[in-house]
C-alpha cells in the first residue's frame, strides 16, 4: 500500500525504513532561523512535532525518552544539584529534572525560542516547571554556553538535541565534549541522546571515543523503546568525569522515588545497563 | 511526504501508526489456503517477509524476536527436553531452540507450509537446523495438535503465531490454554507473543487472565525491541504449570552459553524481566 497525505510520515534514508502516524491536520507552522517546525494532530498519539521532517516526539510516547534522558543519570549522581539541559526545548527533560528534589538549579538551553513557545501551546503537560523558580530557560548556542560555563560548576549536562546534522553537528564533536568536560564538577555526568543502537552502532562508537579523548573516565549506552524515532529502539549515552563507574547508582532512591514516572523505575534503571550482544561487540 | 511504491508499508490500524521499509523488488508472492504470503528485498533490511500484509520478519532484524522467544524460557526451564513450536513457520525459533543441548525432540507445527518454503528459499539461515535429527517440521493446526499430545508430555511449548486475527485467533483464546497447560509436563513453560507493551496492553492483561484461568502458577511478560513491529516494542508472555515463578533461571548456564546469540546473553535476560512503571499498573 501507498501511504497518502492522511499519513505524515519520516522516511529514514540511512536505515532505508520510514515511521508513519495516521494524521487528522496540521495544527500549525513556523520557519525560524534555524529550522522548520511543524505541528500535527494525529489520531492515536496526540500531538506530534515535527523538525526539519523529522518526529522530535508525541503526546503518547515522549515519556520513555524524556525518563531515560534524566532519571537514570540523576540516579547515578550522588548529589545532583546543578544540572543544564542542552537542546530540550520542549521542556520535557526539564520537567523529569525537576522531580529530583536535589536539584537545586536547572538552566535549559535550546537555540531555537520557537521550540519551547510550540511546546506551550500543543505540550502543555511538558512545560507545566517552567515556572519552578529553580528552572532557567535560555536560548542560545548551547556549545557556547558550556564554553562560557564556570569550571567545575556542573553536576549533570544533559545533551537533548536533535539528530548529528544542522544545528546539532557541533554536539557530538570532540571540542564539545571537552567543553562539558571542563564544566562538570568531579563525579559529574554527561548524558546524550544517542540514537538507535541498531543502525547508529557506529555513531556510537564515535561519541563514546570522543568522550573518552576529552578525558572521561567511563562511559556507558543505555537503550530504550522509542516508537517514534527511526526503529523504535533508541539510546543514550552516559560519561563521567573523574569517576570511574557509572553502573551503581542510588538504587534506595529510585526505588522510593517521590514522585511518579510512567516508564522509569528502579528495575526499569538497572534493565537499562545490560548490553545485548551485538552492542557488546560493536562497541569494544 | 507521502511513501510510493518504492516503499513496502504497514499501516498498523489500532495504533495509526505505520511502519515501511525501502525496496527494490517483490521476489515472491503466493496464495495460499489460509493466507497471502510476500518476500520483498529491502535495501536496508535484507529480504522482508509479509503475510496478509503484516510484516513477519526482515533478515536484519530477526534475531531479536526469535532470541526472546526461545532463550528466556529454555533457560528459566531447569531441564527442556521436549520442545513443541506452534506457527514459527519461518523456521528461526527452531533454529534457535535447538541450539540448546538440553533438548531433545522439537516439535514445530505450522498450519501453512508455504511459509517455510519460502523461508528456505529467502530465509536459508534461519532454516539450517531443520535437518537436525532432534526436530521435526509438521504442518497442522496448532490446537489440535496440543489436544492431540499426551498429557503431562511436553516442557516448553512456544507460540510463534501472527496477531490473534485470520489463523491466530484461537492461539489467544481460553480454550487452547487449557489444551497446553494440559500437555505440559509439571514445571512446563508456555510461551506465546504477546504483541506491543505500548497498545495491546488490554490484550496482554486478558491473555495473562486467560492462562491464570487455565491454571498456570504463574505468568510473567517480558519486553523486547523489534523494529519490524508496530511500535517497535515488542512482548512475549510466560505462564509456569504448577511452579509459581519464573523470574529465577538459570543464569550460570546463560551466562556460560555454549553457543552464540546477537541479542540474548545473561543481563539481557534479566533486564527484559524488568517491568516499567505504566505496564505495572495496566496489568495489576
Amino acid at each position: 500500500m501507498t501511504l497518502d497525505q492522511t499519513w505524515f510520515s519520516e522516511a529514514h534514508d540511512l536505515s532505508g525504513s520510514a515511521i508513519s502516524y495516521r494524521v487528522r491536520r496540521k495544527l500549525d507552522e513556523v520557519r525560524t532561523p534555524f529550522q522548520h517546525i511543524q505541528i500535527w494532530e494525529t489520531t492515536d498519539w496526540g500531538n506530534l512535532m515535527v523538525i526539519d521532517g523529522c518526529v522530535m516526539l508525541t503526546t503518547r510516547d515522549n515519556f520513555l525518552y524524556h525518563e531515560m534522558m534524566s532519571h537514570p543519570a540523576l540516579f547515578t549522581h550522588t548529589s545532583p544539584k546543578r544540572v543544564v539541559i542542552i537542546g530540550g526545548g520542549d521542556c520535557g527533560t526539564l520537567r523529569e529534572v525537576l522531580k529530583h528534589r536535589e536539584v537545586e538549579s536547572a538552566v535549559q538551553c535550546d537555540i531555537d525560542e520557537q521550540v519551547t513557545r510550540m511546546a506551550e501551546k500543543y505540550f502543555p503537560e511538558l512545560c507545566e516547571s517552567n515556572t519552578d523558580p529553580r528552572a532557567r530557560l535560555m536560548f542560545d548556542d548551547g556549545l557556547k554556553l558550556m564554553a562560557d560555563t564556570e569550571p567545575d560548576s556542573v553536576d549533570v549536562a544533559i545533551v537533548d538535541s536533535t539528530d548529528p546534522v544542522g544545528p546539532a553537528e557541533g554536539l557530538f564533536g570532540a571540542r564539545f565534549y571537552e567543553v562539558v568536560h571542563r564544566a562538570l564538577r568531579h563525579g559529574g555526568i554527561l548524558v546524550q541522546q544517542s540514537e538507535s543502537p541498531i543502525v547508529h552502532l557506529p555513531l556510537i562508537r564515535d561519541m563514546r571515543r570522543f568522550m573518552k579523548a576529552a578525558g572521561f573516565a567511563a562511559v556507558r549506552t543505555l537503550a530504550f523503546p522509542q516508537p517514534c524515532y527511526p526503529t523504535g529502539w533508541w539510546s543514550c549515552t552516559m560519561a563521567r568525569k573523574g569517576i570511574e563507574q557509572l553502573d551503581d547508582f542510588r538504587d534506595r532512591g529510585a526505588a522510593m522515588k517521590k514522585f511518579p514516572t510512567r516508564y522509569y523505575n528502579v528495575d526499569v534503571h538497572r534493565a537499562a545497563l545490560a548490553v545485548p550482544e551485538f552492542m557488546r561487540e560493536g562497541l569494544e
